[in-house]
């Protein structure tokens, strides 16, 4: 392993940038049903303890998904985040996800100067890249910053991945992502593939993230990896809300991050006030169904269901996880 | 980083050696009353697992500790150990513990032909070492296998810690153990530690090990991470129990080494059956009080006392524990 570490445990990172990723990723746990008091806790608490940027949810197309089905910020309309944010005179920006293939972003996605919204998060396959750029390239034209989380990369031999890096790389994207989806990776092979995502990076001039799952107990570790090796956009949710296993903890990784605008108190009052009695609600975290898909490379949906069905024959689900993908 | 992997992601590594703590570090959750259906079923589970090791728990002195106050694997006798493991016709060895200070190893470490122990792991401090060495070549003498684990190491500089490893090195000791009492350090400190312990084993022809707590989530990616840079003994536990935030997961580890002998299905059989209960009556794992301390580098008793307690107030104790360290 060639690559060094950018800086040290102690340094101050001016590239850092924390994503705090619970309105949507944990929105696929309680298909995006959040108090709207839990919501505004969520912005002034992210206000307060430095994080820099929120994601509000997808936006996704009413004429695809039935709003009936959804809460709010499975749509995260401008309107609703007006409500809670205002003008949002602070330093904390705004971002939303938009899935190749269910937004209608030339109709929902109005130009930068009429919306609240700082950042679209273009969500892809790397079959699906011709579409990510379209979407890319408009939000760019609107002026807004923009993000691409390649997903399911597990999945994809490093040659055709690299080859779709490269082609993204040459787009209007300000950031590339490297998405452990089903978190089936290992903090050796994420610095495999940071070298890959970084030197491509380098040569395009485009700045590296990372999005982790806990599958492993693993998302952390690997978001520390990616980022000494160079990775400035961190993706966490706090208590790591999130589909399956969930996320990377932002209290880990504010914890962790040297910059003295990162500020643990606002989140542990948050923590205390809003989400222990949410964890009572919903079921996220490790738990060894999702140890199981992520070890073996697969989609945590056999997992999430295993979990809801109150399964606990562990053993007969590996099996049948091996047949599946055997 | 200069220390290259020994190995890669799908390497058999000959000398890994995987040891099962669930007996010793679970019994600082339960003061060590498990059921003797339990451990005969995990003894049983282990040798059908492939793992190396089963540790049974402490030989405390009953001149010390009151018997009535604490399960029979505080003081494992060898007459429980053989009420167990029989002859132990088996490819799994059997370790106890014995605490510098807390063991009369003269009067009740008998010869290894006598005992069905194969190996004595000497815990200690560094401040403790001559009393450890001591203890050690009486093992030797008696005919086991032995290790140290030097404990609390995230306390001591690194010119003293050197030190105490070369003069550990030049005893008859077999395996020595870097040990995260406190769950505090991640992977690049692990990585730079390993560095002087490995150095130190190749110098003097000792087998390192790991065993480490899991305060930040990172008790499974410190241990593949010491793994990776040569470390051969690995500690783990069943569903990761362990005092405070518990251990690396058996579970885990076992999924990603690659040796054919490691069987997962006697493991999740094993869970089914034995661990949901106990994980129903008794607490361990990761939460956010063992994060702080482990952040702030403290001895988990005081987040066990704030969990035991029933509190909440993270922010709270999160300013008291900085008052207690500053």
């Amino acid at each position: 392993m060639a690559r060094e570490s950018k800086g040290s445990l102690m340094t101050v990172r001016d590239d850092v940038r924390v994503l705090d990723a619970t309105l949507r990723d944990g929105g696929l746990v309680n298909n995006f049903y959040f108090d709207d008091d839990f919501v505004r806790a969520l912005y002034v608490m992210n206000v307060a303890a430095g994080v820099d940027y929120m994601e509000f949810g997808y936006r996704a197309s009413r004429d695809i998904f039935d709003s009936d089905r959804y809460g709010k910020w499975k749509f995260s309309d401008d309107d609703d985040i007006r409500a809670v944010v205002g003008e949002n005179c602070t330093d904390l920006k705004i971002a939303v996800m938009a899935d190749v293939g269910r937004t209608n972003f030339k109709r929902d996605i109005l130009p930068k100067n009429e919306s609240p919204v700082d950042m679209i998060r273009v969500a892809t396959y790397v079959n699906t890249l011709p579409s990510a750029i379209e979407m890319i390239e408009d939000a760019k034209k609107k002026g807004y910053e923009t993000t691409v989380n390649v997903m399911a990369v597990s999945k994809v031999g490093r040659e055709d991945l690299k080859h779709g890096l490269e082609i993204l790389a040459q787009s209007g994207v300000d950031v590339i992502y490297l998405v452990d989806s089903f978190g089936a990776f290992y903090p050796e092979q994420i610095h495999r593939l940071m070298d890959d995502y970084l030197e491509i990076g380098d040569k395009f001039g485009k700045t590296i993230g990372i999005h982790a799952h806990n599958n492993q107990q693993l998302a952390f570790a690997n978001t520390i990896e990616a980022l000494r090796l160079g990775a400035s956009f961190l993706d966490a949710t706090v208590c790591g809300m999130g589909r399956g296993a969930g996320n990377c903890y932002l209290e880990s990784l504010l914890s962790f991050l040297k910059n003295p605008k990162y500020n643990m108190i606002p989140l542990m009052k948050f923590i205390e006030k809003y989400m222990l009695e949410l964890k009572n609600k919903e079921k996220w975290g490790f738990d060894i169904p999702y140890l199981l898909t992520g070890v073996l490379n697969s989609h945590p949906s056999a997992a999430i269901k295993f979990t809801k069905d109150g399964r606990k024959d562990y053993s007969q689900f590996y099996q049948d996880i091996l047949d599946d993908i055997g």
